[in-house]
């Protein structure tokens, strides 16, 4: 049995120089640079850069070749005018676009965008789901 | 600018059904079911399972394969000795061996394993980033 949790998020990339101008034109901001890797603070989570050489050594199985695109990381927003904007603010920076903002048939609005390595961020309203005010998801009782 | 957050992990699966027994063998309780979607609540974050077809499409590219391997999922823990139970107990649910946890470079104590679909998780005591008592994780100030 393991807690129910995850404490630290990392995307390996090949630039990381690229990688975190990507996350701080989107307005995010790093900690203390440190040598080879680069931390965001998010709510009781850690968003990490780190090459994805390196990655590939570190998980134990060197020069494999890491894939992206089957793990999403979701951004839930309460309107549709937030998602549409967070969008636009992610293709500024430079992320590649996958699918525009649009009704879903969950009853929800959900877009998706990928990063200078093909990391997979959805930005969504999910009318379902209320966010807490500092932004952290809880899934209501039924 | 877009708020320096994640709300939703989410994980595209072959089989909805191993998946899911994978996950509650580790002792993770889902949400109430829903079809064709699978739902944990973390620390202000959830965690999904969907299958990677359904993902695949959702993300505006059906048809396309969906690389795994190179965004982790990090479970930190307060002592090595958790970091081997945790470790243990996902070989014990199926995981597949990638690293056993053993001392790192960087001062701490890491483990990777992956799920049944090759979604790396690592396992790790990091001496310098103390949990808060919820188990969620905020860097320390310098």
């Amino acid at each position: 049995m393991t807690p129910q949790r995850v404490t630290l998020i990392t995307l390996g990339v090949e630039d990381l120089t690229r990688s975190k101008a990507f996350y701080n034109a989107l307005g995010w901001v790093d900690t203390r640079p440190q040598e080879g890797v680069v931390f965001f603070q998010m709510h009781g989570v850690v968003l990490g850069l780190f090459g994805r050489k390196d990655l590939a050594e570190d998980q134990g199985r060197p020069g494999a070749t890491l894939g992206t695109g089957a793990m999403t990381l979701a951004q839930n927003f309460p309107t549709e005018a937030e998602v549409d904007a967070a969008y636009a603010a992610a293709l500024a920076a430079g992320a590649s676009a996958l699918k525009a903002p649009q009704k879903a048939f969950w009853g929800g609005y959900s877009g998706y965008y990928a990063d200078p390595d093909g990391h997979v961020w959805e930005v969504a309203m999910n009318p379902f789901w209320p966010l807490s005010p500092d932004g952290s998801l809880t899934l209501p009782e039924d």
